[in-house]
């Protein structure tokens, strides 16, 4: 007979929506509180994103688990040494979790947006999975957050929607855009100008609005064609809307 | 001078997430309980998910007003008399909510999912927007909820994402599969068939899952390959993963 001495703990997927903290769902609150270890990814020397948002639901006895990731600036991912760094780090945060596990806590790894839509959560979650139980909270995404605040109603009867990272290719990207009836355009830091460029090619510039910090006090929304810059952080988002059918 | 007797109500749009109600966010469930009018769609003769998922939330002083919509089998878009019937519909919603709004009243219009994404709350928002103050509160999509209950990751780093109406032709369902990393069908029901065959087409037959009432008690997840019918509620969601990079 296999006697377990202790019940091993469960590891909580918790998405936190776009940034302001009454967009957390009912259930991310609930968990969060009764969480024994609440761990979240931050850079280097900042407070992270994921810990402001959660800071009211956090118990008083709760153990704050910091995964500090191991470059601050936006992701080289052609670089292999970075690509290894990267590999060691959520191998070495994956570890971290599992050994409160093991000792029977439960943790709530906090995540901005949903974790399973280009989430950090997901780098732990394979690592861990076939190990540990595992329950996902999903949340409200960033987009959903910003295209809300903007007032944009996305998608309409049988739009074909498209999510692409501003990181792809210029060709590619206008291809996508000239094939889809709404797009979200992700990842955009330094790629604002081929982004744009993009979107003109695709004939959608009319339409197009920029996103920066939606939900967030310092949001700015503001039509694409209107933005006299290149300067964008990498957070930030372009919308373009569906037009497809309205009774 | 201008003397306003009476202050105009607000519109507010409510993402109610998926279908568990521990899936509303914070700022949904204090909206609904302060809102002295709760609207929400319903088909004639049923309750109403949406009206089921606001059960707990809803003021002991709230007036409920459903707004039900005049046919209740799947929409056939292609008929005419069908889409004048439903602009009579929307347009007599949005007149009915107005007068509240009129009367000082704020409304809560409560949907499923999120209210800018397929959401019936957009045919009200446009008949509306330009008369009254109108705030949007986003949602967890169904789609969230699907691949969260699934523990599919769906989207990694440079991941494309299409959203695919199930309803669209299956050459151009199967080319889009082909072009992008990770998809999303929606709308399935009467489609399953067609869409089984572009998925087929496209090569992604292995790692779709069929999700079905994702979230909620009545929850189905299995593999598309291992759905040996074609029956499918409209509302059920296939999933295909993305599988981009992962250090």
């Amino acid at each position: 007979m296999n006697v377990s001495p202790q019940r091993e703990g469960r590891l909580f997927g918790v998405g936190l929506g776009p940034g302001d903290p009454e967009l957390l769902t009912i259930k991310a609150a609930r968990v969060i509180e009764a969480a024994p270890v609440v761990a979240f990814f931050a850079k280097k020397g900042a407070p992270g994103k994921a810990r402001t948002i959660v800071d009211r639901w956090l118990g008083s006895q709760c153990l704050e688990l910091p995964l500090i990731y191991p470059l601050t600036t936006e992701i080289h991912f052609h670089d292999p040494a970075y690509v290894e760094d990267l590999r060691a780090f959520y191998a070495q945060a994956a570890q971290t979790i599992a050994a409160h596990l093991s000792g029977g806590r439960d943790v709530a790894l906090v995540c901005e947006g949903d974790p399973l839509f280009y989430g950090s959560f997901m780098h732990i979650y394979i690592r861990l999975k076939d190990r540990f139980e595992i329950e996902v909270v999903p949340g409200v995404t960033g987009m959903s957050g910003c295209w809300s605040a903007a007032k944009l109603p996305m998608a309409w009867g049988d739009d074909i929607v498209s999510v692409l990272p501003g990181t792809l290719e210029g060709a590619l990207l206008a291809r996508h855009l000239s094939s889809s009836d709404a797009a979200i355009i992700i990842k955009i830091g330094a790629n604002l100008a081929k982004i744009r460029a993009a979107i003109a090619q695709a004939g959608r510039l009319k339409t197009a609005i920029y996103v920066e910090q939606g939900t967030a006090k310092a949001e700015k929304i503001i039509p694409l064609a209107e933005k006299t810059d290149d300067q964008a952080p990498y957070f930030s988002l372009v919308l373009i809307p569906g037009e497809g059918r309205r009774p």
